[in-house]
């Protein structure tokens, strides 16, 4: 069996999220299917990531086993061309049998885009948060300075999660404007439940003074939810980046 | 009667064009039922271009006559609750009665974008024409200095056009990549029926060698339309700027 690595870049506001369910349109549902039809198998994904409903991303893994000895070019070709347009794969490579998309991602890139114009921005709905309200990007930064490091991340975790442990690193963020766009961007070896959207929604609460400010550090020790603040819109949020061992694809060691 | 001017953006893939038409949505049939929610009139509303279905605004200009006195500021915001989210109202203010959102606009400028990459891009769908193969900017740029100046444009007009007259000045245009994206920018006094798309279709049919270098001008000369590219699709193309004598949004000027 070949073991074959996919980058993917998907618009998520067609999208009940990655992971197949019962209800609703999923990627990786398409993704099967467009499989299944290139290859004449039934594969089984594993994604990188499950992705709330409405969630983007500009950088995706997934890999599935397949018995085919389709060329691993010729096999992007045919999965842009019947997979959905929201969908895109932008590479597709032979990986080793071990390779597992989820359990061998060393750290993802999230970022949360809010558009901070005084009216709608058209070409950003369901793209983006629209937030028509003063935003100190230089206060935001050096507030979200503070979720940098090894923490236990409760407060930040919807109910529902289902993870042994709720401790995680993050290894840098920020917060930065260009133009009318803020954009929040977060590293780290791994997320919890709404944990970016929960940040996100912290970080506006501080803004508007709902929360004092250096209130972070506390919220994390209380690993309290109701501490933190809202959990901000699906919309904003995009999978930007996935890090492996051995290499990702914006490094340009893929595609 | 205040007259007031009105600047808008917007998703044209939603539309079929600015001018309201028996068959299918358009930007004007939404602006004259919000304003008519608003103000209770009914308002004629004068665009300063048509646009074709699909194309987009990031900058459109346009006036109508009113009873109302309505505070601008109240109504700039008003018509944004009521309008589809796929249409932004950007600045509303009272302009001299006198003013004609289309026989006072001076210059207009249109960008055409291209999505140049070896996949689609989900984030731009409708947004941009996909064009997977090599783009040579430097060499369109130089080709496309050819449409700057004072000429008889019958080449790049539609079938169909009832204009007085086909002579159109070119004030600039340029080629610029930004990544996998390329963006056409044209700016001038006046445009045909499908003159920008139609210069766009040359310039890639000069890419692909369909047409020799150099050929614009005699392409001009002939005020032959077969002689000219296809109609590059209108997803691509975006009127971005408007200009007036009493300013501009984009200078600062309104707003």
């Amino acid at each position: 069996m070949r073991n074959i690595k996919l980058f993917l870049q998907f618009d998520g506001a067609a999208f009940h999220g990655f992971q197949q369910q019962p209800n609703g349109d999923t990627v990786e549902a398409q993704l099967k299917k467009a499989l299944s039809r290139l290859l004449g198998e039934a594969c089984t994904v594993y994604g990188c990531s499950r992705t709330d409903a409405g969630v983007h991303a500009n950088e995706f893994c997934c890999n599935f086993k397949t018995q085919s000895d389709r060329d691993c070019d010729k096999l992007l070709q045919g999965l842009n061309a019947v997979l959905p347009p929201q969908i895109s794969v932008l590479s597709c490579a032979q990986a080793p049998e071990s390779f597992h998309a989820r359990y061998d991602c060393r750290a993802k890139e999230y970022a949360y885009c809010i558009w901070n114009g005084r009216t709608r921005n058209p070409f950003l709905l369901q793209r983006a948060l629209f937030h028509p309200f003063p935003l100190d990007v230089a206060f935001l930064n050096e507030q979200a300075q503070d979720f940098v490091g090894t923490h236990d991340f409760s407060a930040f975790c919807a109910s529902g999660a289902s993870t042994k442990t709720s401790v995680r690193t993050i290894e840098r963020c920020s917060v930065v404007r260009t133009g009318e766009l803020v954009t929040f961007t977060v590293c780290g070896n791994g997320f919890l439940y709404h944990m970016v959207r929960i940040m996100v929604g912290t970080l506006l609460d501080l803004q508007r003074g709902k929360l004092p400010p250096g209130s972070i550090p506390s919220i994390l020790r209380s690993a309290d939810r109701t501490r933190a603040g809202v959990t901000a819109p699906a919309e904003g949020l995009y999978l930007n980046r996935v890090f492996y061992d051995e290499g990702s694809l914006s490094d340009g060691s893929e595609g």
